[in-house]
């Protein structure tokens, strides 16, 4: 078994940075017998072949998910209510139907009506990424790991889950059972309100009038150039991601501005003992994330100093 | 010229992340011919001898500064003032002072009164750091290609600043020479608010109920962990900041937190457009930061995916 791929035909609707990243990881450990994807430019779909990602690239998702016995949605949430009324009638019968997106709640909402009999429906998300896109952006690495959160939908099949969660583990992330809502509410914090305050920042300081764009640019290694990189995230998938998780983000900003505006009062009021005792408490959290696995122990993320790459 | 040490003796005020740092670029480049550093405790000086970071370590500041031609402030920029009253009476006439507070104008307030006649001061501020702190933490090449703002006051001796210049530049910094009062506005944007901002978003982040720091730990590679980096910095140094740039702070924040209710709203009434404007726009910025030479071409800044450093 072990030697034997995990499934048949890999079929992936969308082959951008997270598409294609399945793609190398499935290859790297022979998980799947063959993959075919879908995109809809046709430039894409070349690019595609020409990096030696995918078998064979075809223009519908229809297409695509013709003979896979598991279909990953890898387009941007938005999409997917349409994906999955053009895949349904296509679906084979055992078949998985999973994706990558950063929301759960709105996919169950969009995809499950669409879902015939007998096809299994797993959602999932692989807490993974680089604020890159498109197929040139992946690679296998990428899981390596990362957890990947699955949120079953109550009467999921047990052995469907269990291959679904399998296929992550052989790529090489943890993976963690959750509830569809709960997982929205994680994330939130986890990932989209931090990509939010960095687009704002970015937007913020681009509008500035007393200091010029140039002067963002110079010092920006004083810390705003860490919050680029979010920022230069993928803006289609990332609209999405907030149109479709408006609750849980509205709260977790709520209360992030609310905090925010303690903190701005400490300031005005030379509250010293309230910025330390913030200031000193933050610190362990990276130590745990440290620890835990998820984040680099070299300073400054192992940017490097000197020399020319710096 | 060039193979001689641009200063005879440099005292620094303090060990830290950036003395250590001054130090080792110093040595590096044959800058000085001595080094001497005070730092309260006996465990930091004995530390600072044993990693051979500087050739004396002093109890005192008065003591630092005995024979020095160059005196550098490297302690957080609450003490200046108390550091500036005692080393005033034992300064060498045509010493230089300066400094590398993250604010300026407090800076020229606070140390300015204390520097007698004869004595260049110019306070000065290296853009570059890492989220570490304490003699150890400091490495040779933390200035290269990293901006130096050097803030002379009204009727600076052009020799002693030209000094200072060539110093910073010899240690692989650019040199840049502004107002102190700008300089606190373009820092407040550039580094004290995005500093502000991830130790917010880490605190909001460690009060939650509904979601476990369990969670936000593992699931922190969504986006979260890039913010603990600035939040893991030295309390002590940016409550100074804080209290010491309370205006522009202030200022920027304000712009922070109505570009970010405007945001909020976008998202409220599901204005996709709104948000896809301001997601493509800041791309842009990287960009532009990248091409500087401020920031890691490679994606996720450069951190390795896969293997055992992930």
């Amino acid at each position: 078994m072990s030697d034997e791929p995990h499934f048949r035909r890999l079929a992936l609707i969308g082959v951008g940075l997270i598409g294609s990243s399945i793609a190398w990881a499935a290859r790297r450990d022979n998980l799947v017998g063959e993959i075919v994807c879908s995109a809809r430019t046709e430039e894409t779909r070349a690019r595609a072949l020409e990096l030696g990602v995918v078998d064979r690239a075809v223009a519908t998702s229809a297409e695509a998910v013709a003979g896979a016995d598991l279909v990953i949605l890898c387009t941007p949430v938005g999409t997917f209510g349409k994906v999955a009324q053009e895949i349904g009638p296509h679906l084979e019968p055992g078949a998985i139907v999973s994706d990558v997106g950063s929301v759960k709640k709105t996919v169950v909402r969009d995809v499950g009506p669409h879902i015939p009999d007998g096809v299994h429906f797993i959602p999932a998300h692989p807490v993974a990424g680089t604020e890159q896109s498109g197929p040139d952006a992946g690679f296998a690495e990428l899981f390596d790991q990362r957890w990947c959160i699955l949120t079953p939908p109550a009467g999921c099949d047990p052995d469907a889950q269990a291959r679904l969660a399998k296929f992550w583990e052989a790529m090489g992330s943890r993976v963690e059972i959750m509830d569809a809502e709960h997982h929205d509410l994680v994330l939130a914090i986890t990932s989209h309100v931090p990509h939010l305050i960095a687009y704002n920042i970015v937007g913020t300081a681009d509008d500035l009038e007393a200091v010029t764009e140039s002067e963002v640019i110079k010092y920006s290694a004083g810390g705003f150039r860490d919050f680029t990189r979010l920022a230069a995230s993928d803006p289609t998938m990332w609209r999405d991601v907030f149109l479709n998780n408006r609750e849980a983000v509205l709260e977790m900003l709520g209360r992030f501005s609310e905090d925010l505006s303690a903190l701005q009062r400490s300031i005005r009021w030379a509250d010293g003992d309230a910025l330390f005792d913030l200031f000193t408490r933050t610190r362990t959290i990276r130590r745990r994330i440290i620890d835990a696995g998820q984040e680099v122990e070299t300073p400054d993320f192992g940017r490097p100093h000197g020399g020319s790459d710096d």
